[in-house]
């Protein structure tokens, strides 16, 4: 069975893990701190491993599941690692200070600057806009979640493509990385709504009547 | 009665003058060719009327129902008669013959370089991410449309949620009139996955779950 791993422990891996271990595939989870691995594995029910960032990676699709910042310096970390790997960029590299800015360079992304950290990984961009709480259920509003799904490498795409169909998710491709400029767009469009939304961050971006 | 002043007589003027109509506005549809405002016209149901650009501006509220270059340019020719007035962007200022890029500068949107056209008008960002046969249905797969609304003015962005909201639609409050580089990047990526939901052109973007 194939195998995902995912760096980091916080609420997206747990949103992704389940997803994932719902869709049948075995799960790695590698923290900085191994045993905030440990503590989340025990929540989820499946076929799950835990490691630190320096246990050898499983996954053929690896997730980073780190704010964009931690992102980008661990891909540099495990830059060898990583080599012909997909990589999974899920950030929206929102200015926190102002949540009136991206911190990527004006004709960029998050995706494409991890790219550029790790040229021999195949990476692709994806749930972005999608937030861990609607991971974990599934669905929101009753519907499928629609995953936007970016990447240069066409098996690559097809690779997360498969992880989000068996995982009961609806895959739309966005097209070439570089449209990860836009996607980190909607992301960042859909965290700033929230607060008029009622700050569920329980909500979808959806295309809806297709 | 308020009345809505649009210009041009294409698609995206028969859906925004159907659901202002609809609201209990006035409609006044202005287009280079006064004919085909006048062809329009005869379709809709309710207080229309037509005239050419040189037709004094009955709205307080203007809509540029144009494609990208030629709201810009019409902006630049009325810009005197625009004054003051609220100036609608719908546009998506996408490189047709590439369908790979915006025409705008990446620092930008089409709707900061309009308002840099007419500084006297206080332009809003709305309807570029809502096709124009939703907007003469009024909803989408029978859900609420959405409609992202960005300004940097207070009462103009509120004379444009008014409209929306008298349409039968939600609108949502995306930020300062800068926030339209991501409303763009959504409605370039709307129509960009035409292609793999049957090119319907019927879908809607909506936030699902609030």
């Amino acid at each position: 069975m194939s195998t995902i791993t995912i760096l980091g422990a916080g609420n997206m891996t747990r949103g992704i893990a389940t997803r994932a271990l719902a869709g049948g595939y075995d799960v790695q989870i590698l923290a900085r701190d191994e045993s905030e691995a440990g503590t989340l594995a025990n929540e989820l029910t499946g076929s799950v491993s835990t490691g630190a960032f320096s246990t050898p990676i499983a996954g053929d699709v690896v997730v980073l599941a780190l704010p964009y910042d931690a992102a980008l310096s661990v891909a540099g970390e495990l830059r060898d690692a990583l080599n012909g790997k997909v990589v999974v960029d899920i950030t929206n590299p929102v200015d926190f200070a102002t949540f009136d800015r991206l911190v990527t360079p004006d004709d960029s992304s998050a995706a494409q600057e991890i790219q550029k950290a790790i040229p021999a990984a195949k990476v692709v961009k994806a749930f972005n806009t999608t937030f861990a709480g609607t991971l974990v259920a599934g669905a929101v509003d009753g519907q499928k979640l629609d995953v936007l799904v970016a990447a240069d490498d066409a098996e690559a795409k097809a690779a997360v493509v498969s992880l989000v169909e068996a995982g009961g998710m609806r895959a739309l491709d966005a097209g070439p990385l570089k449209r990860a400029h836009q996607l980190e767009g909607v992301g960042f469009l859909h965290m700033a709504l929230q607060g008029q939304l009622g700050n569920t961050w329980s909500t979808g971006v959806k295309v809806v009547g297709a």
